[in-house]
């Protein structure tokens, strides 16, 4: 099974999480519109200066140059937030501040560095002003009415300020999904405790906990689990409160590897293995109605079917369909000669030289090499049974943005 | 002066905050490590199979092939988390598990595919295997007293799991700043209240908070401040015990535009007006001993002067020395024929269009058009006086990363 069709399979399984709540502006950051907001108001609500200068009409301006000039007399001062009551006609100017509304009567706005203030209450214009210049028009952003963002839009930090201008402090939002993560085997124990013969430490859980956090979830944390059935069987029990289940290790073909076993007996195993390098063995599957994922134990498979798998599951329960990653083609920056049967996900750095991009895969990609991850920006997609490639070779590239800007 | 200047003047006045402090793994996530990390260990700490099959000695198989299969006798099984107490001889397998230890002796590992169980107590081997096939060598991925991690690495998922790895529970990181945010204005209401006339709603309050957050630091949110100098000063004031001052709007030449008075008379102006596009009144100066943005207060603006001087602070305040943002040189979509005198941040979307990736700018670039905002994936630079641009020439082109994946 391919990558796509495994995508594919595991995403039809998929919906939002129901139903929305409403939250905060700044909790809302992040999460994904679950209504249509349509602006109350024009925006901007008046006709204002988009300059600090002076509220003029342009026609009395036609002729205004600097060997020129055209003399106006002031008839006041118009500050952001103080609409003037009066109007003004041929011959006089306001003084006007930016994002102050405009006068009745202006129709442009000449900016300070064209005029030249004369004595008390006049004021010299030396250019000419076009109807309309330096001035935002009302409703010229956004007309009274208008729909100005749809459901399914990700709330980014330029979107909650244009929820603000519309007069929201709340917004329904769809629900953040919470994780389980339950790793599996004789050998762990937790950082911290003792290492005897043959244990290594518990890695995969706090990983995947991060991983989760990055993708925009909520984590939860359960005890590793030993090799045993009906240990395993009870943990996944106890996982369930949660909206997606994840379970490291035990689904390879070894005599104790009972994840497969008991999602088949107690769910039902949609799938397992993938066409891919690392991360062959992995099993999905629904488990207690929820989506069930048992990642391969080592800790960079885990990683790299988790960001292929799990994290796309994560954003269509939150409703972001744009759960794709960005690719990006970039050349390679030194010889990649791994040539594999299954597609390869090579953790690789971005390096940029003179005015271009490039990508350089880790020397070391064995996959139970962790420190091949430490400085890893992206990884790089090698198609299936090809290569070797060389230096300036286009190769398309996932960058794992998100997880820390 | 240019955008490089100001952030190099800007950044001279930056330095992490100081002393770090110690979290947990998970609260350890997106900041940036305040140690060098050491392993106490070999990792793999003990020599374990990296497959499902049997410990061998490579030296029995060097014959073995379907046709000619060599016979060995099963001493065991091996699973993961229980080293075997005995040792293997020629004639002799282990069963043994991916991840458990090889026995004493055994120095390869043939995968269970190209073996077949004959008998109680017999395995045939169908193919040769070399010395230290499928073994993981104790030590081969990180070797006991390496330091795996540097001070000054940001820690991102795999981290977090490289850290349980080599058994720590807690780290030493850098603090995330505070940034307390005063949006300026007579105009200003909060979202929720009455639009009176000439009045606008805030928005650069949240939408600079959830920019904060973005970029890893905490907002604090103050009341927005009328346009008089005595509010504003006491205003500042209060916002002190953060670690970083904004401020929008009040920096133009405007008569109630206080906010450069009050940094000049209480603090110091470092530098005013960039010449870049939107944003360009933008101040920075030190104000009660905090780096202080006189931010414009246009929110368009606000947002991209927030990204190329607001961020690099708060990524640097973290140690974080990757501040800047990874520029793609990428191909116009359809042609752009806007020449200005001052460096274009232009907001864009991406586009893939076959096998390339496009920067597609937005029609309406006028720094009052928030809607241009909604889906911009990305701030595309026209450098000074240049242009017009054509489908396919190639522009740098800013990812906004990590303001949600």
């Amino acid at each position: 099974m391919t990558v796509e069709e495994a995508q594919k399979r595991i995403l039809s399984h998929t919906v939002p999480i129901m139903p929305p709540e409403s939250v905060g502006l700044l909790e809302a950051w992040g999460r994904v519109l679950a209504e249509n907001i349509v602006s109350p108001d024009d925006i901007p609500g008046f006709t204002n200066s988009s300059m600090d200068g002076f509220a003029v009409l342009a026609n009395d301006l036609s002729q205004a140059s600097s060997a020129n000039p055209v003399t106006l007399r002031i008839k006041g001062t118009i500050a952001a937030g103080h609409p003037s009551p009066h109007s003004l006609t041929h011959g006089e100017a306001y003084k006007i501040m930016t994002g102050a509304p405009l006068p009745e009567g202006a129709d442009a706005v000449i900016q300070s560095e064209w005029t030249q203030i004369t004595g008390e209450n006049l004021v010299l214009a030396l250019s000419p002003v076009h109807p309309g210049q330096n001035v935002r028009r009302r409703g010229q952003d956004i007309q009274q009415g208008e729909q100005v963002l749809q459901a399914g839009s990700v709330i980014k930090s330029p979107i909650v300020g244009i929820l603000a201008t519309v007069g929201r402090k709340n917004v329904m939002v769809y629900r953040k999904p919470t994780v389980a993560i339950v790793a599996t085997g004789d050998e762990l124990v937790e950082p911290g405790e003792e290492l005897e013969p043959g244990k290594i430490r518990n890695s995969n859980t706090f990983a995947l906990a991060a991983a989760s956090l990055a993708a925009g979830a909520d984590p939860i944390i359960l005890p590793p689990v030993p090799d045993t059935r009906e240990m395993i069987s009870q943990r996944f029990r106890q996982a369930a409160s949660a909206d997606i289940i994840l379970s490291s290790g035990g689904v390879s073909i070894g005599d104790f590897d009972w994840v497969k076993n008991v999602l088949s007996a107690e769910g039902s195993l949609e799938l397992w293995r993938v066409n891919m390098k690392p991360g062959k063995p992995v099993a999905f599957g629904m488990l207690h109605n929820r989506p069930f994922f048992g990642l391969p134990g080592n800790p960079v498979s885990a990683l790299v079917t988790f960001e292929l798998f799990v994290r796309p599951v994560i954003r269509m329960m939150m409703a972001d369909d744009q759960w794709q990653r960005t690719i990006l083609r970039l050349p390679l920056y030194e010889p990649f000669s791994e040539v594999h049967d299954r597609r390869h996900y090579v953790r690789s750095r971005l390096v940029q030289d003179g005015d271009n991009l490039y990508i350089w895969p880790y020397k070391k990609q064995d996959s139970a090499v962790q420190s091949s991850w430490i400085g890893a920006e992206a990884l790089m997609v090698v198609p299936e049974n090809s290569g070797p490639y060389q230096p300036g070779d286009l190769l398309p590239v996932m960058l794992l943005t998100g997880d820390v800007s």
